[in-house]
C-alpha cells in the first residue's frame, strides 16, 4: 500500500520520545502519527499537542481508553472518569478517534465483565459526542482475554456497535488480533460504516504474546487480503503500523520507520 | 466433581514414564489414564498396552493425531498414514477416542489449510470406522493458530462434525482452548451427541502459551460452569486433567496427582 496512508503508532518505538518519533516521521515523509497516553503523559498533553502541531503530522488515533470492568461500582466510576480525560486528550491532540482496550474481568465471571464493558461505553457516549471524539472498540486476540480485554472478536465489537447505534461508537481492526477468526471476512463486511481504524503488523512465533509481534511480512497473516477487505467495507483512512516487539525497541525510531515503509509497500 | 470421572492425561507429568504414571494412578485410585503417543513410542505400543492392561486402568483417549495441512500432496498423504497408525495405536491401547490436533497452515492461506483439515479427516473416516475408533476434533486456542491448529473455535469443530454427519467424528472440549469464546455455551449445546472428551486445567497469566497452563483453581476459567454445560449437553464420560506446565514437570507424578484430586473435587 502507498505510504500516503501510513500512520506510525508510537508504541512501535516505545523506546523513543514523542518528539523523536514526530521528527522521524517528518524526515521519512510519514503523514500520520498515533500517540499513546503513557508517552503523552511523560511530557504533558499541552506540550505533546504542540509537538504534533509543529510537526504538521496528522493524528490517526489516541491509544488508549477502556479498561472498564472492575470489582466495585466506585472503581468502575474511576475508570469512566479516566476515559473522559482520555477523550479530552484525544481532542486536544487533534484526533477524533480514541482506541478502547476494554479490559479483563476482575473475577471469573467473563460474561459479567462483558456487561461492564457495555455499560462503560454507554456511559461515555454523551461525553464523546460533545467532544466530537469517536470510541473505537478494538477486539483483542483471545490470548489477552485473561489480562487485557474480554472483547475477543470483531463479532462481539460489532454486536456492541449495533446495540448502541451511535455514530460515536465503532471498531478498530488490528490484524494481530483478528487474523485467526473463521468469521473474519463476514465480520469485516458487517463493520461497514463504522470502521474507525486499521492496524497492521504480523503474527510470528509467539513467546510473550504482548511483546513478540512481527514486522509485516515476517509472519503468517494475510495482511493484504485483510486490508483489501477492510477497504471494500468502506474504510479509506490511515493504516497504523503498531508493532509491540522488545527487539524492535532496541533500534532508533528513524531506522525502524525506514524498514516499516519498505514492508508497508510490499506487504500491506 | 467426584474423582470417579477423573482421567490423568499423561502430559501433565511429562517428566514421568507411562509405567510411573500408571502406578501413581493406581495408588491414588484414579480410574482413567490418557496416554500420549510420544511417551507410548518411547517404550513401544505393545509394552504400553500391557502396562495399562496390568494396571486395570481405563483409557479415556489417545493424544494425538491430526496435523493435516502440508505444502504438498505427498506430505499430506504421509500425515494421513501417520493418523492411520495413531488409530491402530488407540485401538491397541484400549480406547475408542483419538484426539485430533489439526495442525497449522504451511503458508499464509489459513482457509486453504482449513480445507486440508477437512479433507484429512474425511480420508480417515472409513479406517476409523473399521477400527472402531472415533476422531475427536479438539479446537485449539487461537494463540496456537499459527503453529498448532487452524481449528480455533468449537463452532468450527461443530461445523466439520455436522458436515460429515458420521458417528466416527466428534469434538473434544478443553476449557483452556474455549473459555474465552463469546459463543461457548451455545456451541457446547450444539455439540450434544458428539462430545468425545472433556479436558480441564486453568488459564493463568501466560508467558509461553504452550507450557504455562494452570492447575484448576489457580486461574480465571469458570471450570464448573463449563463442566455443567458439557454435562447438560449429554456428556457423561471421563474428565481428563491435562496441564502442560514446565513447573509441574519438576514434581513426581504421584505428588501431582494428589494435588489434582483435591482441585478436581473443589473446582471441576
Amino acid at each position: 500500500m502507498e505510504t500516503a496512508y501510513l500512520s506510525f503508532n508510537q508504541i512501535t518505538s516505545d523506546n523513543c520520545s514523542l518528539e523523536e518519533v514526530a521528527e522521524a516521521c517528518v524526515k521519512e515523509g510519514v503523514p500520520y502519527i498515533a500517540p499513546w497516553r503513557h508517552k503523552v503523559q511523560d511530557i504533558g498533553v499541552k506540550k505533546s499537542a504542540q509537538i504534533i502541531r509543529d510537526s504538521g503530522l496528522k493524528v490517526s488515533s489516541l491509544c488508549r481508553g477502556g479498561m472498564f470492568p472492575a470489582a466495585t461500582h466506585v472503581e468502575r466510576q474511576v475508570r469512566i472518569d479516566d476515559n473522559r480525560r482520555a477523550i479530552d486528550e484525544a481532542a486536544e491532540l487533534g484526533t477524533d478517534v480514541l482506541v478502547l482496550v476494554c479490559g479483563p474481568s476482575p473475577d471469573r465471571d467473563i460474561q459479567g465483565a462483558r456487561a461492564m464493558v457495555e455499560a462503560g461505553i454507554e456511559a461515555l457516549i454523551p461525553y464523546a459526542e460533545e467532544a466530537n471524539v469517536r470510541l473505537g472498540i478494538e477486539p483483542l486476540h483471545p490470548v489477552f482475554a485473561g489480562d487485557r480485554s474480554v472483547i475477543s472478536t470483531l463479532g462481539q465489537a460489532n454486536d456492541i456497535v449495533e446495540r448502541f447505534a451511535s455514530p460515536q461508537v465503532g471498531v478498530v481492526i488490528d490484524v494481530y488480533h483478528v487474523w485467526w477468526d473463521p468469521n473474519l471476512y463476514q465480520e469485516i463486511k458487517r463493520s461497514q460504516g463504522h470502521i474507525l481504524g486499521f492496524h497492521v503488523n504480523d503474527w510470528i512465533k509467539v513467546t510473550d504474546p504482548l511483546t513478540s509481534r512481527g514486522m509485516m511480512g515476517d509472519g503468517v497473516i494475510e495482511i493484504r487480503r485483510i486490508r483489501e477487505a477492510v477497504e471494500a467495507a468502506g474504510y479509506k483512512g490511515p493504516v497504523e503500523v503498531e508493532i509491540l516487539n522488545d527487539k524492535l525497541w532496541q533500534h532508533p525510531c528513524q531506522e525502524t520507520l525506514k524498514r516499516i515503509k519498505e514492508r508497508f509497500l510490499e506487504y500491506v
